[in-house]
C-alpha cells in the first residue's frame, strides 16, 4: 500500500518521539512491502517562532492532502506563562481539529499486564481494564464563542452543542460498545448543565436503537471515583470535549505512565494519530521521553487502514521491548534506556510473523 | 455559646445521615454548656414534591437568618434520568448558594492515618496527603446564562468570570496558604480557556502580594495525574467552580471513601456545612450510609465560630470510632456498623478533655 502520511512534529518532545514513530513505519514498510512518503510540517511554537501562525496555510493543507497525519505534541511554557499572548501553540492543534472535521478523538485505555506493577493503583484494580475513551473533539467550551473585555476584568467561554454533533460521535460510540462487550457509558453533568441535558436525551433517544448495547449515565464527579476504584467495569465511556480531556488523562494513571498510550482523531474525511500525553518541554531533547506513546499511535494508524498484521507486528514488537526491560524512566523495575535506544529497538524487532524465516 | 442553626436535609441519605451530626452537636451542647437550636426546613427533591420548588422561600429565609446551616445532600434518580425535568432538586442547593452568596466552597482533604488501607493508592503515596481544595462556588459554568432553542437542538451552557469573583476566593486562599505550608496552586485550563487565562492573570497579579507563598498553575488534565500519583505535594489548590466539583471528588479517593469528607462553604454573611458527598438514592433508609462526613462537618462548623475545642472532641471522637473500628461498610477491615450505632458511638464519645471527671 502507499500511503502519504503527513508528519507534525510540534513542540517539546513531540519531535523526538515522532522519529521514533517513523523509524517503525520504515520497519513496517520494508517487512511488509509497503511504499509510505513523509512530509514534515511545523504546527504550534516552533511554527509560531517562523512566522507567527501556529497552524500554517501549507501546513493545513498538507495535512488535507495526506492519507494519515502523525502528530507530535504541543505547548511551549512561555506561552502558558503568558496569559496575554495572541497567538498560542495550542490553537495550532484545535484549528487543525476543526479544520479538518476530526470529531472523535478515541482513546483506549488498556492495561499491558507485564507493565501492571507501574501503575499506582493495585493490581487487582488494573487488571482487567480495557476500555476506550470517545472525547467529542470540534465542539463544546474549546471552541464556543470566547470574550473578554476591553478593561480585562470580564471573562467568557460558551459551552454550546448541537443534536448534530452529539450524534455522530454517538452512533461511532455504540457502534464500537456493539463490537465490543456491549456496555456504553455516557459521562455528564446533567444535573447542573444544559448542554449535558441535551447529550442525555440525543443519546439515550440513540441507544434505542442499539438495543444490544446496555446503555448508562453518570456523572463527570462520579467517574473520576468509579474510573479509579473500579475501571474494568467500562467499556466505551462516551463523553464531550472538556470532560474528555480529563478523563484520558486520569485514564493514564490506571496505566502507570501517560507516556504509553495513543489516540486517534477521526473525521469523515482525515485521520490523525498521536499520543496522548503533552509536549513536555522539560524533558525535551533530554532523550528520556518514552518514545511508546507515539510508536502506538501507529498501530492505530495501521488498523486504521486495515492493515491488521502490520500493525500486530509493531504491537508485539513493543511487548517485546516491555518484556526485555527495554523502557525509558517513566517505566518502574528495569534499567533505563534513552528514546532512541527503545525506538531502535522496538523497530529492529518489527517482524512478518507469516515470513518463516522468522520462526 | 447560643447558635441558630439551619438543618436542611435534602434528599437520600442526607436526612438520615445529618440526624447524625445533630446527635453530635447536642452532646456538645451538653458536654461545653452552649444553647444551639435547630429548625428544619425542606430542600431539593422532597421540597418540589412539597410545593414545586426546589428552594421554598421560607427554607431560604430561614437560612439567611440563622447562624449556620446544617446540610445533608440533594439529587434524585428520578430527575437524574428526565433531562427534560423543568425544575430540579439541585437547583435548589445551587439557588441556596448563589442567594446566601457562598462564594468559597472549602475542602480539606486529608488523610486518616489509621484509615490509609482504605484508600485503593499505595500507603506511600497517600502519607502525609494534606491539603485544602478552594472551589469558587457562586460563578462559572454553573451559573452562566443557559440556553436551549425551540426544538430543542442547540443547547448552550455559558462560562463567565469577573475579576472581582476570581480576586475574592483568591485571596482567600492566599491567606490559607500563609497560615499552612506555604505553597498555592491555580487549576486551570489557560491554554484554552479564556475565563482560564483571566484566573491565571488575576491570581498572578495577587500572588505579588503574598511574597511568602510559592504560587505555581497547573493544568486540569495534569493536576488529576499530579493529585493521585503525588497528593502530598499540594497544600492548597484554587480553582473555579467546575474544576473544583471534579477535583474535590477526586480528592475522596485518596481518602478511599467519600464517605469521611466534610466542606464549608462561605460567604461574607453565611456559612453552610456538608459532606462532600451526594444524596446517593439506593441506600436511602437503610442504615448503611457513612455518617462521618456529615458529622465532620460540625467540626467545621464549630472552628468557624471560633469553638476549637468542641471542634476538636468531636473530632477526637470521629478518631476513637476508628480506632474501636466502629465504621459503616464503606470502610474496609472491621466489622459494619450501621448509620445509627455510629451516630450514636461517636456523640456517646464527645468529652471535655479539660474536664478531671473524663481522665
Ligand atoms: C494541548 C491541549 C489543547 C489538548 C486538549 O486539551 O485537547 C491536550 O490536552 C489533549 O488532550 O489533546
Ligand atoms: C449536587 C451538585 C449540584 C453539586 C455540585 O456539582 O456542585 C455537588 O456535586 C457538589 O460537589 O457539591
Amino acid at each position: 500500500m502507499n500511503l502519504k502520511i503527513a508528519l507534525l512534529g510540534g513542540d517539546g518532545i513531540g519531535p523526538e518521539v515522532l522519529a521514533q514513530a517513523v523509524k517503525c513505519l520504515k520497519a513496517v514498510e520494508e517487512t511488509f512491502n509497503h511504499r509510505f512518503t513523509y512530509t514534515e510540517a511545523p504546527v504550534g511554537a516552533v511554527a509560531i517562532s517562523n512566522d507567527g501562525k501556529a497552524l500554517p496555510k501549507e501546513t493545513l493543507q498538507l495535512c488535507k492532502d495526506s492519507d494519515a497525519i502523525l502528530f507530535g505534541a504541543i505547548g511551549a511554557l512561555e506561552y502558558d506563562n503568558d496569559p496575554e499572548a495572541k497567538v498560542r501553540p495550542e490553537q495550532g492543534l484545535l484549528k487543525l481539529r476543526k479544520e479538518l472535521g476530526l470529531f472523535a478523538s478515541i482513546r483506549p485505555v488498556k492495561v499491558f499486564p507485564i507493565l501492571s506493577k507501574n501503575s499506582v493503583l493495585p493490581k487487582k484494580i488494573v487488571k482487567g481494564t480495557d476500555f476506550v475513551i470517545y472525547r467529542e473533539l470540534t465542539g463544546g467550551i474549546y471552541y464556543g464563542k470566547k470574550s473578554l473585555n476591553d478593561d480585562a476584568t470580564l471573562a467568557s467561554d460558551l459551552c454550546e452543542y448541537s443534536e448534530k454533533e452529539i450524534a455522530r460521535i454517538a452512533h461511532l460510540s455504540f457502534k464500537a460498545a456493539k463490537k465490543r462487550r456491549g456496555r456504553l457509558t455516557l459521562v455528564d453533568k446533567a444535573n447542573v448543565l444544559e448542554t449535558s441535558r441535551l447529550w442525555r436525551k440525543v443519546v439515550t433517544e440513540i441507544s434505542d436503537s442499539y438495543p444490544e448495547v446496555h446503555f448508562e449515565s453518570i456523572f463527570i464527579d462520579n467517574v473520576v471515583v468509579q474510573m479509579m476504584t473500579n475501571p474494568s467495569q467500562f467499556d466505551v465511556i462516551l463523553t464531550e470535549n472538556m470532560f474528555g480531556d480529563i478523563l484520558t488523562s486520569l485514564g493514564s494513571v490506571i496505566i502507570g505512565s501517560i507516556g504509553l498510550l495513543p489516540s486517534a482523531s477521526v473525521g469523515s474525511e482525515n485521520a490523525m494519530f498521536s499520543p496522548f500525553h503533552g509536549s513536555y518541554p522539560q524533558a525535551k531533547g533530554k532523550n528520556i521521553a518514552n518514545p511508546v506513546a507515539s510508536i502506538f499511535s501507529t498501530v492505530l494508524m495501521l488498523q486504521h487502514f486495515g492493515l491488521y498484521e502490520e500493525a500486530n507486528a509493531v504491537a508485539t514488537a513493543i511487548q517485546k521491548s516491555f518484556k526485555k526491560g527495554i523502557t525509558t524512566t517513566d517505566i518502574l523495575g528495569s534499567e533505563k534506556y534513552g528514546t532512541d535506544y527503545v525506538g531502535d529497538y522496538i523497530a529492529d524487532h518489527i517482524v512478518d510473523s507469516d515470513d518463516d524465516s522468522n520462526i
